[in-house]
């Protein structure tokens, strides 16, 4: 059932090249989610264990919800290794994902690349690349198996954080009976799921569940409930004390009401110009209402930029999605 | 590890019974969740398929996005079978939480019980409670080993409902490596995570939005933050059209806070009655609470009735969550 690329290496050729390197530097994409973070924290901890010399290198701040995962892994200094011998591409297939760190991930001796994005195609010295995981904490666990090195609690525990986040907590579609298989076996290893699920889930902000209520009192349900629309303005953020990013997952709320196919979810940055996000459920692009207005995406999840303050931008794409309803677009 | 109950029969004890029955009633406790009914409907379609008359008994409505669980398996008929053979007391162990049926409860030649409970006592015929299983669904997929019937997509889809459910989608601390072995073996069995994900959390009504939005416009931190309350009124139904069933989740909501150890969720139930859910994050004992005033549950999920209106219980809950933060219970 492996849809496996013909390029890829084995994981066994991968984890020889790791156990004879020295020196290894893990390179996870920028706005790192769950997956790039916990994978890379698993198999940065094992080469450790393993004696090598190994760093994350990062170039933006770690989100809150997974600073947990960083135990003096993380680092932004280009130099803490100065000649790498091995630079891993992390849970993503293209350098143009960490750009900063570009010059520095192709001066490793070698250069790999662990991933599952359905896009990514081979182009490092070695790669594994399997869309069919679930999550790169998938495919760091099975090379973790060809390393002589415990899967021990800690490692553990980083790899069910990247693998229940990049699941939707093991309900979206790429969660398979290997996913369970996996945590299952971690649990047998010491993963305590309830410690990794509270450090990610439970120490949500106030101020972010104020934001987003405050924003959900603005909801407006149209199109004879097949479209909602709602937002935040700057006076919003300052009155909840909320931050732009926490404003995330409002759009999935909208999307999953029942009967509603398109979700907009406006985002003021001045009063001339606003960031729009956009999903649907089952068959309308939001694409191509994102290019009608210079942005992109892809068919169920996209954006753009409105140069409109916020009530116009919400009229904006109000008319947007009436005529996309309609097929006119 | 397991914590039986000395009184338990054996799994197999309790297959030759309903192997040897004619017709099984099955009895969920009222305000049905996940796990109450997705047992049910497992164990209602397994009994069906061998052959049984078999009907879930009850006498509320079921919650919107449980409806998919019922394939004709429900009645609040309640001579549906006159004589049963054998009556099943699921997800819960009191008949107090049946109290329309009672009656036709101990009707039934033989009484059982299945329960995950910590305060369940065994008090029927036979019974099988074990508070080390997450959901009842596990309960329920233990015993179908014993059954002569084949676990298919039917049966796992609601034991997956059942146990994801009743674990938070596998994040709660009832979830262990067993957890994830049996929804390992439901994908092998046909079971579609993603479709059964998407009937439970993907077609939210949009009043329970709106339900949801009122009641956290009235949430209240206190404690030093350690707490967090809030809940609804009647009116507040009314007023947004959602349903009393619709509000949950949002203790939940209340728990992930940063620094809130306990959420306390009120639901008036008349002038002079409401009905309290409570969580924990770590370490607060919430059946203690509950227990004080009658009622019981988890240690970190419980529940218990006030006999005042809205605004009293919001003033008594303070006042008990204030003493057992100070470690006074």
């Amino acid at each position: 059932m492996k849809k496996m690329n013909k390029a890829n290496n084995t994981l066994k050729e991968i984890a020889e090249i790791l156990v004879a390197s020295k020196s290894v530097l893990l390179f996870p994409h920028t706005h790192m989610d769950g997956d790039a973070l916990g994978s890379s924290a698993a198999l940065c901890a094992a080469l450790r264990k393993l004696g090598k010399q190994a760093y994350i290198l990062i170039e933006d701040e770690i989100a809150a919800f997974l600073k947990f995962l960083d135990k003096d892994f993380c680092t932004s200094d280009l130099e803490i290794i100065s000649q790498p011998d091995v630079c891993l591409c992390m849970d993503c297939g293209d350098v143009s994902r960490f750009q900063k760190r570009e010059e520095k991930f192709l001066s490793g001796k070698q250069k790999g690349c662990l991933d599952h994005h359905t896009t990514t195609v081979p182009f490092a010295d070695f790669n594994y690349i399997d869309s069919t995981a679930a999550a790169t904490g998938e495919i760091v666990y099975d090379l973790l198996q060809e390393l002589p090195v415990e899967l021990d609690k800690e490692i553990g525990s980083a790899l069910f954080a990247a693998i229940t986040t990049d699941t939707g907590n093991f309900q979206y579609s790429n969660t398979t009976g290997k996913t369970h298989q996996i945590a299952a076996d971690l649990w047998d290893r010491g993963v305590d799921y309830n410690e990794v699920s509270v450090e990610l889930y439970q120490n949500n902000r106030l101020e972010k569940l104020l934001l987003q209520t405050r924003i959900l009192q603005g909801l407006h349900v149209f199109a004879g409930g097949q479209a909602a629309i709602c937002g935040f303005t700057e006076e919003m953020l300052r009155e909840t004390g909320g931050l732009r990013d926490e404003a995330e997952g409002v759009v999935e709320i909208m999307r999953n009401i029942a009967g509603v196919e398109l979700a907009i979810f406006v985002k003021e940055v001045s009063s001339q110009e606003c960031k729009v996000s956009m999903r649907s459920k089952k068959y309308v692009d939001v694409a191509a209402i994102g290019q009608k207005l210079g942005g992109g995406g892809h068919v169920r999840a996209a954006g753009c930029t409105v140069k409109e303050g916020y009530e116009k931008t919400i009229q904006v794409m109000m008319g947007l999605a009436e005529e996309q309803l309609k097929g006119q677009i």
